[in-house]
């Protein structure tokens, strides 16, 4: 390649983000429609927030990004905005502002680009397409249960063929603490640990802390992977904590809605799944699929974010990574079909009013076509 | 309102972006769905460019805005980035780089936000969203012509009554100014005054220039509202420069191809018609509608810009505000007709499985059902 014209070297785009057309785009536009037809279904109302938003909408206990991450710059008025990196909070504030003194259900959808400013190293996108659902003013198990039992109708739907939705609960993680009296930023670096699977890390941190092997085993024991209601239900039997039980419990109720939704057999529940950021304050869940090796779909329950914005709401939700849920589905389709390019209809000077009409007809009919002058 | 508390500061948006939600968003994905769905037939490829891209793509002789109104920031490699102002420059830089060495027209489409960093003073969105198409390498009236036709076609089917859209020649003005012997400072400050339409102050700089009547009054015509090919020949007659006879000529030619096209009673000639930047090589054209200030669609033939990305070929496009359509069509159809809020089957603990049974088979027909507990 030669970079030395000036037009070639216009050519580039930043790191981190990309063109996308041509059967790739095609695929991520069917996609959507259908992703967003099981939103619509399921009566999720759509809203559009800005890409821009002050920075205190994302910073602190608000925030799931570090602000270093943060694409920053100012207004005219010296006030600091950044391009949204996450749309959680953005649909917070607008469910704060916009239903303020409503306290029946809200069920809100989203879809859009999220800009997270990464070191260039690791090669990761900076321009990211999410889509997902959040559930308001719902505490119940059955409100956990229809945000995962969405996920698996919209993942299917979209035709995504082997996956799976690993739950868990962050309170079970807080009543091992609590149970084990570790104090907060023992807590934390044991999360940090645990969140990175690093359980070798994790048995020598608690070691030096002075644990004994039967104080160990709860923390180690976490990372077993439960398939079913009855392996909860052993679970439960052998826990004192009053916290990790009613954790445990919450589970086994939204693993029996799970079954009469028939979404049973895409869930297994992992009481080691955390989120790095403490975030959550019920279950949490992450979908995988083969071959792509971070989670293409997040969520869990918030209960505390939205007293940030000035309302005392349960919530719950969810968000689709679509480029990796794309990566997953045109490797699973193998040899991509092409997108269509329509009819082509040549047409001379003297046949162009003709060519027109007819072109007109099959446009009227549905059917792509071209009409291009041959000179 | 309150805004004492911590919550209530966070509700705010930037100055110039906002949330759409409600039946205004219904009626933006509608309205989209048939523009996108015009262009499909008409044969345009849609194409994803990012939102940030590198400084150089926009400034100098392919930018439109001016550097003060971009939204600029750095990589971590000290780059200067912008969010996109604007997405002509973008997809030429597409088509420069994945169609190198292609001769053959080349027709694309796309449509998303595109950012300016205004002044708060005036109150103008900062966010806008824009659809658009470009059609590559043909320089023919047929090429000018289709995007006129294309154009009024997706004007028509989203469901505006009353619309016009206005064509000018770029070159019928620079024809002029060469004829007079106007230097390039010269022509740059009149087609401000031109641009602006302040026709007193223009008439006083070619008096200052020593003009006398006969030598102004060709500027001082060209703002009349020519209605067809007839009227267009006349001016044709009465023209000397072969600069702006061949303008003319073009524009004639535009004008019986769009008769074909049925499109001609939508569109009238104005030679005024002059771009700020002197971005455009041959046809202009803007669209305008009732009750909305700004033109809704805007575009115009621009033979040079690929150059400058290292491809030369020559193009005509143009874009649709989709705000301001929006506006129009709001205005158009009065009273907005709410979204659905689709079906609510409230369920208690004992009959959930019988109701969930019965929302699946609602929502296979294609009927929005929201499942509620009722406790």
């Amino acid at each position: 390649m030669n970079y030395s014209s000036k037009g070639h070297e216009l050519w580039h785009t930043p790191d981190g983000v990309r063109d996308i057309y041509g059967s790739e785009l095609e695929l991520r536009q069917k996609t959507l429609e259908k992703l967003k037809k099981d939103l619509f279904l399921f009566g999720y109302d759509e809203i559009l927030v800005p890409s821009i938003e002050y920075f205190d909408v994302f910073s602190g206990e608000t925030g799931t990004i570090p602000s270093r991450e943060l694409y920053k710059f100012f207004d005219r008025d010296n006030n600091t905005l950044v391009l949204r990196p996450d749309f959680t909070p953005s649909v917070a504030r607008c469910v704060a502002k916009y239903y303020t003194d409503i306290t029946d259900p809200i069920r809100i959808c989203y879809n859009g680009s999220a800009f997270v400013n990464r070191s260039s190293l690791l090669g990761l996108p900076r321009e990211v397409f999410e889509l997902g659902a959040e559930f308001f003013n719902d505490g119940s198990a059955y409100a956990d249960a229809e945000m995962i039992a969405l996920l698996v109708t919209q993942l299917k739907n979209a035709g995504l063929e082997r996956f799976e939705i690993s739950v868990g609960n962050a309170e079970y993680f807080r009543g091992l603490c609590e149970e084990a009296g570790l104090d907060n930023s023992e807590e934390l670096s044991l999360r940090e640990l645990l969140s990175g699977k690093n359980y070798y890390a994790a048995e020598s941190f608690l070691k030096e802390l002075g644990f004994d092997k039967t104080k160990r085993d709860p923390f180690m024991r976490i990372s077993s992977i439960l398939q079913n209601e009855e392996e909860l239900e052993k679970v439960l039997g052998e826990t004192e904590s009053e916290r990790c039980r009613s954790a445990l419990s919450r589970l086994i109720e939204v693993s029996r809605i799970l079954k009469a939704y028939e979404a049973d057999s895409y869930v297994s529940f992992d009481l080691s799944l955390l989120s790095r950021y403490g975030y959550y304050t019920g279950i949490i869940f992450k979908g995988y699929t083969y071959g792509v090796g971070d989670a293409i779909a997040s969520g869990g329950r918030y209960d505390l974010l939205l007293s940030h914005f000035g309302k005392n709401s349960p919530a719950v939700g969810y968000m689709i990574q679509m480029d990796l849920l794309l990566e997953a589905l045109s490797r699973q389709a193998g040899a991509e079909d092409k997108a269509p390019a329509g009819n082509i209809s040549y047409f001379t000077d003297e046949d162009f009013a003709s060519k027109l009409k007819e072109a007109g007809e099959r446009r009227a009919a549905g059917e792509r076509t071209i009409l291009q002058w041959k000179h």
